[in-house]
């Protein structure tokens, strides 16, 4: 095993330099005018697995953009571990807030500055790495690998199920290793054990049917924004509770020993706020901040637009408003319950003089882990060895869907070893990824190669 | 006058090519890319009176979009009208609605297509031509005419009032003649005698310092799009009242003579809907949609932007939210005491975890007309000469703050005969100008050159 991380450390060099090359993909699944660009990203995983030595790669097509495939299997009376991750990223508005450009990966103090680099692009290289490391060295993998690495996860996955369900017999494994999420802080390594699920919705109201000049027609003709923004504002109560009816139905509560756990952990409010910029804390009453992260479902308004947004004033009378809103949901809500409830509710406020339609974009499940699985334990001595830390066992309150998606159509139970941090600002400008995590992740994961042939 | 009328009915042809010249100049005043194209307009408006005799004619430069000034003084013992216009125009936004171009001047069904076509460079035109006639027959002005036309109307007109107060002298006149509002319905001609004021805002509502992963920070970080929501929701009640405290303390209710003028006047509910597209009416309960326009103040909503507004989903907790708000007002009230009612409110409404600035972007004092002057008589019969129809006296719904301005500087009543159209579009896209209406215009001001002269 020493050669294997002698290997690592001598080869981070030529490591970022692919690491860059990749981020320079703007992968922007939900921009179709980068449609080639998603593609030449799946051809650039394709690549790092068959330099890993992964012996059979594909790149899938899908309806929409494609899946990379990739297995080896060495031995099979080893466990097997099914790597899932995702090369496509998030839109880059606003975009003149960056520093750098999001596809011009930039170094400063320490830390990887591009979109995609804490999610996933930095973070799914460190298990092409582990992999490479045994190959290059002409080690046999102590365990056999599979990679499932997608395009789609910022819009929702929308194929990635189907996939699953027609090769359910190629993905057998004994664990799905994803690291996607964020540790708890730097210096604290984590393994995520719970993650929240999502229903995302717009909310469009519609008005007078061209915009109109607000002087001569406001008044009679109703106002699709000031309409828009009476109904966003009443899907939650003073005491930041959803309002939408049945929506805390399925919730399920803390138990004691998960609260003493979540109280256990560092969270400093004022570092907090200072961090996110903001006075005061907020949210929903009764629950500490870690819990209304990890274990209460919440309701966020996303984007606003409508009428005149420039410089200046313009007396328009719009004939239309958009909001994009999102739920954030815990086991063991629905999402797609949750979706009809949403809006049933936000177009039973919709008054006559107005149209409102809600769409519902998509959704996924909410998770919690088996803290007793070999995989998991594996996991945790791994991150141990790598980080030189015993990592702490969190919960994440963002969502991946593909981990509830695992756990029901194959069984097989996920290891969320995330490297990431929750300041690395993954869906807005300068996202970046801390190198020395990024570096201390690589070793992890080759541990966990190790760690888990012996689970 | 046979002979004036029939010269201005052979150039139909030839005011249409020149008025096509000048709606191609993209004079929007609030856009700092197009401060060439506004001094354009200005040259190109001096051109015309030049083109009219009017033989002392100036671009005063201000310290934003320079003021045309013009005179001719026929007579000293003549009465003097001041026409006052505006060569700017509203910005295009959305411009994807266009059906032509907003600068490409276009005729559809009889109607001349173009952003200014009614708002006012198409109005403003009909007191060129009237006086180029006299001019181009070698017959003296009836009376003596000074012209006023400005390019920072739609911005509020920062630098008129200067403009005014140093020139108060060679502004001296008897009436000020403006066209810049809409006729009651088409084929009513009509004089508009009542204007209803304005306070314009900017909300900016700011919570964390920058955009969050909404599933890691939503919740205990508060969202400055939804407390942007809920301050715009608290400023109207349910019966569609404005809730800012002492909004309506200066408010002059109607005498019972001009309710039932108002009601008088032909409304057709039905037909209101189908024009404007709106399944139901709205507004304040307890008044008419004219009595609502003309003298009922109001508040509305005329722009909103955060977070993330493409396609798709992204789920961001956006670090700021703007909203552009409007108030409407009637007589007695102030725009400057509601500017202050308004942003003392909406801050108030804030709460700990986001900041709040309301920013007054400008404001026009309401007004309303003698309708006793000789000059408005002069006018009503002038439209009755060139539409072949006594006109109506109406009130209008939006605000000329430059009509209160004459009012308190010069002292000088001003007669607002518009030929525009309620439903001409002119803050929005596809604005039009109906051409019967516009030669009809032509002859009713010089007809009113007339008229006034025996005024």
């Amino acid at each position: 095993m020493q050669e294997i991380t002698q290997y690592l450390e001598s080869n981070r060099d030529r490591y970022l330099d692919e690491l860059f090359e990749f981020l320079r993909i703007p992968s922007v699944s939900t921009d179709p005018d980068r449609k080639d660009d998603v593609v030449r990203a799946a051809e650039f995983v394709a690549d790092q697995l068959r330099l890993a030595g992964i012996d059979k790669v594909e790149i899938v097509p899908t309806d929409g953009h494609p899946i990379v495939y990739g297995e080896k299997i060495q031995d099979p009376s080893k466990p097997t571990a099914l790597v899932y991750g995702h090369y496509d990223v998030q839109p880059v508005d606003p975009i003149e807030l960056w520093e750098s450009g999001p596809f011009e990966p930039t170094i400063r103090d320490g830390h990887l500055y591009a979109r995609g680099s804490a999610d996933d692009k930095g973070q799914v290289f460190i298990h092409f790495k582990s992999a490479e490391a045994y190959h290059k060295l002409g080690k046999p993998l102590p365990v056999n690998l599979k990679y499932l690495i997608e395009g789609e996860e910022e819009i929702g996955s929308p194929h990635l199920e189907r996939f699953i369900r027609d090769r359910q017999a190629d993905l057998k494994a004994d664990t799905v290793m994803i690291s996607d999420t964020a540790m708890f802080a730097r210096g604290v390594p984590s393994i995520c054990c719970g993650l929240r699920g999502l229903a995302y919705f717009q909310i469009d109201v519609q008005g007078p049917s061209g915009d109109l000049h607000s002087g001569s027609f406001g008044g009679p003709v109703g106002n699709p924004a000031f309409e828009l923004a009476r109904i966003l504002a009443a899907l939650k109560d003073d005491r930041g509770r959803v309002t939408v009816p049945g929506f805390y139905d399925d919730v399920r509560e803390l138990t004691e020993q998960e609260q003493q756990e979540f109280a256990s952990l560092p969270f400093d409010p004022e570092e907090f706020m200072k961090e996110t910029g903001v006075k005061a804390l907020n949210g929903e009453q009764g629950y500490t901040p870690l819990e209304q992260f990890w274990s209460r479902p919440t309701l966020e308004v996303n984007g606003l637009l409508s009428g005149f947004t420039g410089e200046g004033a313009k007396t328009v009378l719009p004939a239309k408003a958009m909001a994009k809103v999102s739920t954030r949901l815990v086991p063991d809500q629905d999402y797609r319950k949750i979706a009809r409830q949403v809006s049933d509710y936000a177009r039973s406020l919709a008054p006559d003089w107005v149209d409102v339609q809600v769409s519902y974009l998509h959704g996924g499940k909410p998770w919690v882990a088996n803290l007793d699985h070999p995989a998991l334990k594996a996991a945790s001595r791994a991150v141990k060895r790598g980080f030189g830390k015993r990592p702490v066992f969190q919960r994440e309150g963002g969502t991946i869907p593909i981990v509830a998606t695992f756990d029901e159509l194959l069984g097989v139970p996920t290891v969320l070893m995330g490297i990431g941090l929750p300041d690395e600002n993954a869906h807005a400008p300068n996202e970046r990824l801390l190198l020395e995590h990024f570096y201390a992740g690589i070793q992890s994961a080759a541990y966990f190669l190790e760690e888990f042939s012996e689970a």
